[in-house]
């Protein structure tokens, strides 16, 4: 059977890609194969721990989606294909001709392996329901849970497994939470408000060796310390899906990604790759990038969808930009672009000022938290090349004023004359509101 | 006595005036003069009915911020001044020398004079702590409350007086709520939600008359109809304070704001107005706006300060751009630049398009609030012109990003490759954000 546009695999990536084509090819004919009946949210999976109560409250509901814009779906696993006859070969033995494939394969956790990584009541969290709830099954008898890694996700799931009344210790290798996207007294929070949740965390250590007869029962750390375990959840990160590049004859880049070019083309014609198996580029250095972000995800599908049939010049993949943001305990935090550690590594010569406000006005409001706010910019330009916050909720939204001001070339000029809406309930104060009030001691640092 | 800068009011524009002069000039002697002892956050002002308790707390602190930086303050009001020979003379019967005045002198509520206007129990919304603690105190016996007019501050009031506890009814001219800010789709969101909180609301109405023996006792409508009311609120809008315009030989506008330029100086050398009586240009326009908001006040002070001494030409008022916020409700709306209204009457060829998605993801998150976005964008170049917003309140700060893409010159297309980040618990999700989203159809639509 013949397609116009085969998508393999239905999460961000996939899904985009595939709705994002209905949207701009009204009579072509469009199949997405992905392998499990029940995609989720992918962002969403740390809250099915406790806040969203179930698995099945993550569910992201595509198969809705797709039947109402006649995209038709088969749950099945491409495990071969041919990229001369321009084909795909499920596991369930069905063949499907392509004219334009979309691999959005995602990705897996990686476990490293230290000793006893494979006992029973080790965990990853994986993008996959069935795991997950059967994960959930098992921790519900269990008590002392220790947490490898404090990346975003290990952070998530530490508060979310606290919150469902267990005892948590969560242990980062690195010197703090959230190293690689946010600068120390960001961490510091981070740390603080999880330490005030009941969360034991360990920074700077790593884990040598997980111990038990048969099942899970203690970890012991570098420095000999034992920490008793009735679990261990590894939050070390993912590595790129990419058993199909091998088929398909597509190359990889160095950290093992499928090659992709600003268009989201790979290395052989008529197949793109999207979101986490799919090459990065970081939009500063120009260097191959690690990131694997759902918002990624999606925006390379917007791109590929529209570079499927030709190439659309000014819709193509400007580098990425890495933006994040989360909610540990009651704090918010955002981060977009550069910190002032991958600034130094990567030789910028930036600067930086920090501000707090109330992020609503007057402070007397009993929802007003206060919000700290670093702008990173080029010391020579004033080009804006990052921010991070912590404060109230609003900083989820606040943080694409940044990644917008960094995608646009703004400088901290351009910040300074920046018109604000503001609201006593919704924002801080026009007076201090934290852009800005930023810009403004920026261009004063800047002149010095 | 001699200041290198006196400032002549200390509400937003004013205290910024004066802030950021400090910062910009360490060395100069600052001086302001404000009328009365408590300044109030304006945009405070209409909760301080119900949900800020008391007047008092929505002060502004301005004499603490004023010591700590060194500023001169003087509580009295300027009632004279000469721009030869460069001084003011205040009502105390005091003379400063200056060598460059900033005038802020605000704005004050606008009634119309209606047969009745002045009756006992009539109020209006000034930004007069005195005023407003013993309105709030007469407020207290009364029970019935006409409010007319349905801007942000009639709404805002409305909504405030009705959760203190009264029957309200609001009135507005126009046939919407909102009606110079938001299209006819936001506006009747509004309208709705004020009626669900049990507030009488009538559009396309104008009272006649308000009737009473001595105090209060009811409003005529211009169609006869007549509703029982203890009190009358106007909040019919505001004029410029300008009466210190003459003193100085300022130029005025057509409207009745001070004529400034670019960097807010006006018609006399070394005399600069800035905040609710200053001159406004709308950026798209080009023509004099009758804008008055606390944040264009804030930035007018500080291009103010900026170009006190030296004209620095990157730090221009750019001309202004009108974005708003608020809740109504449990609603927080959000507009920036031009509405399809305004567009359609300056002759701007427009289209439109509108999202709906969650501002959680999944939408199964207990505080999910579904939130509706219309971008509005030149038909021809795709450069956005304006965008408004109902929904949850991260809406606060998505306006702002908005914003900023405006001012960015961006198009749909900027925004379609906008990268963004995302959170369960704080946005909608990367596959339905509604910026991105909302520019692939405004690009589909272009191409039609």
């Amino acid at each position: 059977m013949k397609y116009d546009i085969v998508v393999i695999g239905g999460s961000a990536a996939g899904l985009i890609a595939a709705m994002s084509s209905r949207k701009l090819y009204k009579d072509k004919k469009i199949l997405v194969i992905k392998k499990t009946e029940m995609e989720l949210v992918p962002c969403g999976i740390p809250y099915t721990f406790s806040t969203l109560g179930t698995v099945e409250n993550d569910a992201m509901g595509i198969e809705a989606k797709f039947k109402a814009q006649n995209v038709d779906l088969l749950i099945d696993e491409v495990i071969d294909g041919d990229s001369k006859v321009k084909k795909v070969i499920t596991k369930g033995g069905k063949e499907f001709e392509y004219d334009k494939l979309i691999i959005a394969t995602g990705s897996t956790p990686f476990v490293p392996p230290i000793p006893g990584h494979d006992l029973e009541n080790t965990f990853n969290v994986p993008k996959n329901a069935e795991y997950l709830k059967e994960m959930k099954k098992k921790l519900e008898g269990l008590k002392d849970v220790v947490i490898l890694g404090g990346g975003f996700i290990g952070v998530e799931v530490a508060d979310e497994i606290k919150k469902s009344g267990k005892n948590v210790t969560l242990i980062e290798a690195l010197p703090d939470l959230l190293y690689l996207s946010f600068d120390t007294e960001f961490g510091t929070i981070a740390k603080e408000e999880l330490k005030k949740d009941g969360i034991k965390v360990l920074t700077s250590m790593k884990a040598k060796e997980i111990v038990g007869n048969g099942k899970v029962e203690k970890v012991i750390l570098e420095n000999g310390e034992e920490i008793k375990a009735d679990a261990v959840v590894f939050s070390t990160g993912y590595r790129p899906n990419v058993s199909l590049a091998e088929k398909f004859n597509l190359q990889l880049t160095k950290y093992g990604f499928i090659k992709t070019d600003a268009y989201m083309r790979t290395t052989e014609p008529d197949i793109f790759a999207v979101g986490d198996c799919a090459q990065h580029t970081d939009m500063f250095t120009g260097k191959s990038s690690k990131l694997m972000l759902a918002s990624a995800a999606v925006y390379d599908a917007r791109i590929a969808a529209s570079n499927l049939c030709c190439l659309r010049a000014i819709r193509r993949n400007k580098g990425s930009l890495s933006v994040y943001s989360t909610l540990i305990g009651s704090i918010a935090f955002g981060a977009a672009g550069v910190n002032e550690k991958i600034a130094n590594q990567e030789g910028f010569v930036v600067d930086s000022v920090t501000v707090e406000t109330f992020d609503r006005h007057p402070g007397k409001f009993a929802d007003a938290t206060k919000t700290k706010v670093k702008l990173i910019f080029s010391k020579d330009s004033g080009i804006v090349l990052g921010a991070q916050m912590a404060g109230g909720k609003g900083v989820g939204e606040m943080i694409n004023v940044i990644s917008l001001a960094i995608q646009m070339n703004a400088t901290v000029n351009d910040l300074f004359n920046m018109q604000i809406g503001t609201h006593p309930l919704l924002t801080a104060a026009p007076t201090t509101y934290p852009i800005p009030a930023a810009a403004e001691l920026a261009l004063i640092k800047m002149k010095k």
